[in-house]
This record gives C-alpha cells, structure tokens and sequence, in this order.
C-alpha cells in the first residue's frame, strides 16, 4: 500500500484527490491536513464526504513523521514551495499540484508570476507532470510538477503536431474556456453566482501565467526553436471543463486521415487520450481523467482545428497527479481509475 | 460473475446501469438492447462512453438467448409489461426500472395511469424494491419493482415517522424539487434549455401517478390505517437530483434529538442513508447511491421537517437497481459501489 | 419632474433602481451615493450602464442639499435606520428598502433581527409598502418601508384568504424558492458559483426574518387573531425570482371557481397581479414588477395550493419602491414601468 | 403611428418582437400571425405576455388586407421567401429576420444553405439591414434582409479594421460563442436541457451558413479583395448572448490607442455599438440592443484581439429589425428601446 498524505484540504484540489484516492486499492490516505480548518473532519469542510472521509484535518507538519510513501501538494501558488523546501529531505515523493516548479527556471518563473521565488534549487529536481510527454522521467522523479489545466489541455491537443514539425511557429491560436472551478474555492466577485451564470467572458487577454508553460513545453517538442502561441482564457458558466479551441497552419497541405493518423499513432498506449469521432463535449469528461481530442483540417482556410477537452479538476489537476503517482510507484497508469464521465 | 443485459440503451437509466456496472467486480455486461438503435454502437449513443463500453447494439428478443443471470429493463411506462410478461419464463431474475409493477394491483395502476394493464399476473410476483423497507423479500425475489424517484426520497424522508405511529396521518406535505433528467431524454418543450434553465415551477399538481406510490408504500408501514399525502412536484434547473421538504406534525410534542435517534437506528446497517448534520444540498449526493436525510423540529409551530436528497437517476432509478441486483445474487448491498458524490 | 436620490450603489437594488427609474417619464436621477467607491462613476461599479448612467458617485451626506423631492435607501438591514433618521427632518420622502422598519415595533424587530433598533422613532410614521394591501396609507406616507422578497409573494398569495376568513390558522406552510440575487452581491460561500449551480438546499429552517413578516401583515388582514405559518426558504440555480408553494386548508370544502373569483375581485383594479390559468414559472415575471398567482384547490385532501411568483428585485424589492413612489406622488401606480418579462 | 404586423408567432424572434414594439411609441402591432397556432391567442403561446399582448393569431393572409405599413417576417429559412414573394406587390415595408435574402446572389444562397431558392428576383431589391454599415440604403429600402446573429457581432467587430485596411486578409480567425435561443424554439436534443447546462462544445466547424455571411460582408468594407475568415461556432449554456473573440494580424504593429481612436470614430454616431474599457460579458448587453466592443493589441504576438458581444435575439434580430424599422420610417434609430440591460 501507498501511504499517502494530502497537504491542504479545503480547495477543490484537496477534495478532488480525495474522490479519486478512495478507489485506488493501492492507496492508504493516511494524514490530510489544513492548517485554517485543522481539528476539524474533512467531512466538516467537504459534508458530502460524512462518512467517507472523517479524517481528523492536522496541522502540515506532521506529514513529516507520518511514515509516507506519497505527498500531494493541494496548495496556492507561492505557498507550495515553502513546503516542498521543508520536505526536500524527507522520504516520501511529492507532487506538486501548484504552478511553483513547472517552468523552467526561476527567471522564467519570476517573470510571469510577477513573484520572487523563494525555493529554486526545487527546479532542479522537478518533473513537468504530464504522461503523455514525460513518462520515464516521471517514473524516476521524486518531485512531480503536476501541469496547469489549461496547459493540459493545449499541450495535448497540439503535440503531435509540433513533434511531427507540421506547423507553422507563430500561427498557433489558442481559444480556451474553462469552467469556474479553475478559480477556486475562495468566494470573490468573479466567481459569485450571479456574475457567471448566464454569463460568459475572456480575461487574462494576451499575458496569463499559462501562456508560458504552453510555449516552454511545445518549444521543448520542436526542432524548429521556440514556440509563440495566442493564448485567451474565458470563463464559461459551469463548473467544471475546458474546452480549448487550436488553430494552426500546416508548412503545407495535410488531410484530416493524415492527422487521424497522427494522432492516433502519437497517443498509442496512452489510455487517456481519447481522438473521437465528432466534436467533444465538456460533459463527456466530466469527473474522469480523459482528455478528448478532435483533429479537422479546414482545406478553404489552410488551417487545422483541434478540440480538446478535459475536466480541468481531474486531468487538468488531482487527475493527472494520482496518474503521475501510478507512475512513480510502479504501477500501471490507470491503475484506481473509477470515475467514469458522468454525463449528464 | 453475474452475466446481465440491459434492455433499452438510449434513455438515462440505461446509460446510468452501465456507468455503474461497469465498476461492479461481480457482474460483466454481456448484452445491451435497443430496438430503434440496434447494430450501432453503445458509445455511438453515449459517445462518453467510446472506449468504454462499445457494445453493439442488440435486439431485445436476444436477451433470451445469451445466458443471463440477470436483466434490468431501462423502458418507459406501459412498454416494460410486455417485456416482463415476455420474460416470464426465462430463467434469469429481472430488475423493472419502470413504474410498470410498483402499485398494488392492476387496479390501482389503471387508475393513476389511466391505462390498461397489459400483464396483471406480474403483480402476484413482483417486489417493491426498495431496499431499507423490503431487503428480505428483494433478496428472494425474481421480479423487482424498482422504486420511482420521487417515492424513493419521501418514503425514505417519512418511513421511520410513519412505522413509529409518531405523526397524525392526513397532515402530511410532501413538497418535491427534480432535476431534469427525471423527465427523460427525450427532447420536448418541458425539456428544452430555455424552458428550464433560470427558471423554475410547479406541476403535476393534486394528482401525479407518484403520489399513489408513495401512499401505498406509507400505508404499509402504519398502523394506522391508510395514509393520504399532498404531493407537489416541481421542476428545477439541475440535471440531477431531487430534494423533499417534508412538513408532518406529530400527535405530540417530540424533540430533535428523539427524532435524531429514530432515524439513526431505523437506518442502522443500511449503508446508503445517511443522517445529515446540517441541511444537505444536491450536489453533496450527485453521481452517488446516498439519501441524505436532515430532521428538525419546529416548537413553534408544532410541526416536523425532513429534508430528504437523492440522485434520481442513482438511488431513485440506477442505483437502486444495482443495490437490489446485489440483494437478489446474494452480496452486500454496497459491493460495487465505486461513484463518490460529484461536489462540484 | 420628481427628483430622486439613490443611497447606496453598489448592490443589486442599487442597479435596478437605476434600471426601472431610467425610463419612468417622471422621474430625474440627480444624485447616486456610495461611501465605498465615492468618486467612481456609477458604470464602473455596474459597467453595463456605461453611456447609461455615468453619474459620480456621491457620499452620502450630499443627498441633504440637493433638492430632492424622494430619496431611495438601498442599504443593508442594520445601517439603514441610520440613515432614515438622519433624513428625518429633510424635506425628501424616503423609501426604505431594507428590513429596518418592516415590522411593528421595535420589539419584535429585536427579536427576530438579533439586533437592537437604534431610531424606534421611526415605526410611527413607517408604512408597510405593499401597495396591494395599503395603497392609500402609502399615499400619505412620507416613509415608507418597503417590503421583503419572500413576504411579498407570501403575502400575495395567501391575502385573499385570509381576509376572506376562508382558511383555519395554523395550517399554513409556505415553501418557498429564491434565486441567489436575494443573497446580495456580497461574494461569499453561500453564492459561489460552484455552491448553487446544478444545486439546490433549504436553509433558514424554522426561524427565518420574513416568517414574522409575513405573520404580521396576514395578522393585520384577519378577523380571525394572530396568524402562525410554517415558512422554509430555499436557494435556487437561478439569479432572479421567487416561487411560494403555499398550502392551506379551508374551514369548509371551496371549488377552483371560488377562489378564482375570490382572487380575482381581490386583485381588481391591481395592475401587477395576474392570475394565471397555469402554473407560472419564474421566467414568466422575470426582469417585471409583475406577481402572478395561481390557485387551485385538491378536494382529494382538502388543501387549498396557492402557487405565487415574483421577481424579486423587481416586485419584490426595486419595482415596488418605484410603485410606491408613484403613489406618494400621486401618479397612477403602473406609470414608467416599461420592463416586460425577459422569458427567455 | 406605424401599423405594424409580425408573421410568425411561435419563435424567439416573434416574441422578441412584441417585447421591443410594445414601449415603441409609434408602433401599433395590428395582426400576429400563426398558422399552427391560429385562433388560439398570442398570449396562450407566450403566457408571459398575459394581459400585455392577448392577440388573437391570425393566418399570414390577413396580413395583406390590414392596411399595414410595416411586416416583420420571423420565419425559419426557407420559409420567408415565399412570404416575401407574396407581399411583393403589398404597401408595407417588409422586414425580413431569415437568411433567405441576406447573401449577394441566388448562387451563392443555394450554394451555402444547399436549398434552391424560390424567389431569386428579391436580392435585387433586398438591402442588408445592418444600420452601422448601410443605413443610407436602409431609410430608402422596402425589403431589408436583417442580419444574422454572428455576423452581426463579427462584422461589427471587425469593420473599422477591414475598413482602414489594416489587417491581413486570410489572417483572420473568429471564435463565437452563442446561447441556446440561437437554436430556435424547437425541441431537439441539441437544445435538451442535459445536453446543454453545465457543458459546452463547438459545431458547425469548417462550413457554417454565416461564414459567408461575414465574408461578403467584410469583403465590401475592403479594397484588398475577398476577405476569407475562419469562424468556429459554439454552443453555450446560456439562453441569449454571443460573444466573437476577434484575432486578426495587422499589416504594421499599431497601438492599443490608435486601435481605439479607430473604434471610436468608426462607431461615432452610432448609439448602438459602446466602445468598452474592459473586456465585456454577455449580461452587460442582455436584452438591450447594444453591440459592446474591446480593442486591444498583443505586441509579444503581433496580433489585433476584438472582443463583440450582443444579444442575440435583440441587436442579433428583433432589436435590429426594429431599429432598421426605425430607418425605414424616418425615424432616430434609437426610439421606442426602452429596455436596458438585465444584469443579473
């Protein structure tokens, strides 16, 4: 059995690792902790759990000699890297659901999160969390950065065709929607009812935190030197998904088999990765840990279109951790996975 | 292992059964049915579940043919007798989702259906499959009536009042929340989005076929003679889900602490109702085989208030069936039970 | 023309004054107050009015030297009074849309508002504004208090009977349910997104401020003593709008011809209740200053179903101010309401 | 007064209709008509308009002996072509909301909506009813072809870029994002309630009816030749509402400020379209007929971002009918709008 900890309980982070650690039968969740909440039940803060998951909530450092084999990191970003500085010596591996190790340096980090960095020897040993790209190095880590949602779900969606060196660098677009959750749990404006319900609209436009993790991961799939993508967030009035829109422009003309074939080649033994017949629809994914895809080449424009789903709390968060630590430990991937879609 | 079919793919309690059935250890889906889609694909209906579950699409009439242990029919009202009388002397047990055998007699059903049985000698066999009341008589069972959705959630909500005689018969308020899917899948002006999202209402009032049911099932527990109940469903914008407010009064004063301990021990060992500590919502259900149940007691007005939610396609329809299939084959109730409530 | 101030802009009933007063025929908007974004345009803090109603906000103070003939108070319960007694000796009427002068006495306040009144004074020359009850003191008035959401559609729906003296006290139970707007803009748990979407609860059980209200004002109507109901909120998926399920039960068998004619002389000559042939939804009075009421009668359990449905910014919080000052200043009650139902 | 007839009861845009011309105070709505509906009344279709707007529905031929001076067509395509043909000889003005007459030539018709078309001697006189770009040839017109909704909220957005001949041609993608109502009123499951709430997808990729729409459109404003455009479409669980998120490259990098200069001389005069400082939301224009737009410029990537949002039953249709109807009487574009933004 894994003996697992989950360090900060009261985000959908938290909560999501727990539905999904429940099945696994590898998985011993030993310690959760919070420090706001700590003496209370996580069924006290999560009450759909009553009964599920009682665990008495505890202050963080007592993951430290709590014996574990497995440390999620279900915290905000700027506040992980405090903790996985204090647990660089410890025993267990860590997976960090935060965006503090996902780029590549410090600098980088620096420059987009407009935020010191208070840990960057942690670069070092970090993995960028995403199978379907980093599996071996994932298997050897010991520090996972679990990737951003949206980078997920774009980084999944064009892959196979910068790899292949199809695309044109510099005609990438990226028109991504993502559904409240992505925001959060705390209550603010932009996450009240009444503000997102019925509603819809873009921000982020031109400079978001996740354009440089799309760009750092794409350049670092191509020959052809660094990757420049449009990237525009909006928010969609549902809870969960992402629905990213990709258009690029192909050096010259393919047909859709071409990139059926692609694709389907590309994300062989990747039992995640669904190409699918017709467009996706969020709810197709919904609590489960796929990423749909769907490839069209538009022959009037020149252009391909991939649609790309996920449940961003799933493969775009605690999803692909419990994945990347199916990896880490020797198992399959899809090892715990029960959560089927659950549509409608 | 427990070889099913599935009769009737395309509504949303089929595709529920094979949601949650697909994670059951014991059972393996050998056979789904649809008449006005058979030679498709399952996941060409459902396409969620491409990769999944990509049957093919049968017949009924071979569900004769194929072995089977078990078969739940997932058909609207009035076309699920003939399948049952067809069935008749089949040798595998049979789980009726319809509301087709959940009265008493043909006489009753004839009058709140205002339709002809077509097959009166199932009643003499059926059971009213509802679990926390009948489990014995489920498990010896080869024909289930499983329950309707909105009975499953009042009855549940006033079964521990009404079996210890505490409440005056005739003064009891059932007033009921659904989600959509509870009016089916297929498109009408009821069920367009328009019609439903941001909005609200009531309908079916004075008279809706689950009132009857749920008289009935209440009679059998009193003994004080037959119960009437005012029953008002109404319509919400929510997929999932139904919540009763549930008003009684007792025939003397009582405490919330009297009523806390009735309800605890009229559901001990019955894994699936849970005592809420704090007025539950729909979501803290939503995928899941739970009814959450909250009791109050208002001094002032002398009246008692349950609170009562379930998922309606899984405890109320799908899930339920499940519980009744583990009952029939001998198993604990809760064994395959893997969805976690969905919250967000 | 009639001058007009607004105190408090920032909340819901801040920005449907400023919706309905726009187009009223009558009326000048000369002064907007916000301590808290003073010094902003009032489309900054509701950027949809911008080419609109681009006014500087004000402090408060400034509301006593502009000249006003009506000053609306569109505060939170509590600090309200503060300002209705400030505006005492001020030549202005004032409509009050807050709780603080709703009830009879400052003792019933303090009970149910947990809270003590500090201007009592006030309750003396306060008339209750609904204007289906109190038309003509509401003419005379020189304050007004405005009414609740919930006693608004309870009232409605529940006066024709008791005035009538049809229906036995103490038998009345009002489900009500309220979309997130009645919550206020305020950002909290309780109207994060992810808390109300595809969601559904009950709260304020048993004890809640409008319970009292509602007692009060059916107290006033009847010949029959002081009037208990059994009042359950609920919280709907929806911005706007109000539905009470009011059940009652008659000291004598009625038909539906009955009570339609009871209703219907009732609501004569009142041009915002219309009764309805089927049961509203809330869509059906969305945006309006409309109430629409439907009423049957189950001779199967002898209850009486009054089903009522309002907006509640509109008739139940901003339409009504602005209908009640059209009586104050004499004007017939439906002038400058040019908001049809939004539906859909 | 201009006596007014709408064909075409049933639909969203019909009701939309009444909504807008009920305030206008020039407008007397003579006959609605019906043919699946006639006798019934209009407010037996549309209950929400109970004691507003109780027409009896008449058959269209009704429509020719009324004495009319103005017809809406609210009509499918297809459909409104005979309409159009049969009142060709008619006194009133025709205000058509289909696509039968919006495109340059019959050809081009038949070639995108695959149907032949019946009256092909329309386009002649047809003027394409979108008053910020040809409101001249609208005053003066007898039938205008009113836009459809993405190409009003496209076009809109990108006419003073195409214009002034900044951007590329062939470098223009165009990302929509609509509501329901854009469907129709039909029930069908893509309209279901579950098919929509709480999830999202795109369709009609490649090849949809209003690409060409734009494109023609676009090309006229151009002296560079044929604008090509690439336009995905998506479907938003929202009721009303488009929201166009814009990419187009300029030939030379330009600023955030010349863009805006741009915008706001283009636009001067014109009350509809508001220049916004940030990105807008679909509730910012809900049922008002504003076109909302923001400009921005992303140096890092060399590309334009337009955001455009519009209702899209109002300036999308029945907002824009009645302003070119304002037009085509001489009047101010603006009368007789009444209704403000409903937010929330």
């Amino acid at each position: 059995m894994i003996k697992t900890g989950i360090v900060g309980a009261t985000g959908y982070t938290g909560s999501e690792l727990v539905r999904l650690l429940y099945n696994h039968p590898e998985v011993d969740i030993q310690i959760i902790t919070s420090e706001s909440r700590k003496g209370e039940l996580f069924s006290d803060v999560h009450p759909h759990f009553q009964g599920l998951a009682d665990h008495e909530l505890q202050p963080a450092y007592k993951v430290l000699d709590a014996g574990l084999d497995a440390v999620f990191l279900a915290l905000p970003h700027g506040v992980s890297m405090e903790y996985v500085e204090k647990y660089a010596g410890a025993d267990f591996r860590v997976i960090d659901l935060s965006g503090d190790f996902r780029l590549s340096t410090p600098n980088v980090y620096e420059s987009w999160y407009s935020k010191k960095h208070s840990y960057p020897q942690g670069f070092e040993k970090a993995v960028y969390g995403l199978p379907e790209l980093h599996r071996e190095e994932i298997r050897n880590s010991r520090l996972v950065a679990n990737p951003g949602c949206y980078p997920t779900s774009a980084i999944l969606g064009l892959a196979p065709l910068v790899k292949a060196n199809i695309v044109i660098p510099g005609e990438i677009v990226i028109d991504s929607k993502s559904g409240v959750t992505g925001a959060g749990v705390k209550a603010k404006p932009t996450t009240h009812y009444s503000n997102v319900s019925d509603n819809f609209k873009a921000y982020g436009l031109k400079r978001h935190r996740h354009t440089v993790e799309i760009e750092e991961q794409l350049s670092g799939l191509s020959s052809d030197g660094p990757m420049t993508v449009q990237f525009t967030p909006h928010l969609l009035p549902v809870d969960r998904g992402i629905l990213s829109t990709i258009y690029s422009r192909p050096r010259e003309g393919v047909t859709k088999n071409q990139l059926l074939s692609l694709y389907s080649e590309f994300y062989d033994g990747h039992p995640f990765v669904r190409i699918r017949k017709e467009p996706p629809a969020l709810k197709d994914v919904r609590g489960s840990n796929f990423c749909d895809l769907y490839i069209t080449y538009d022959e009037r424009t020149n252009r391909i279109i991939t649609l790309s789903v996920i449940d961003n709390l799933v493969k775009g968060a605690a999803g692909q951790a419990m994945q990347n630590m199916n990896l880490m430990f020797g198992l399959e991937e899809e090892v715990g996975f029960t959560a089927l879609p659950l549509n409608p």
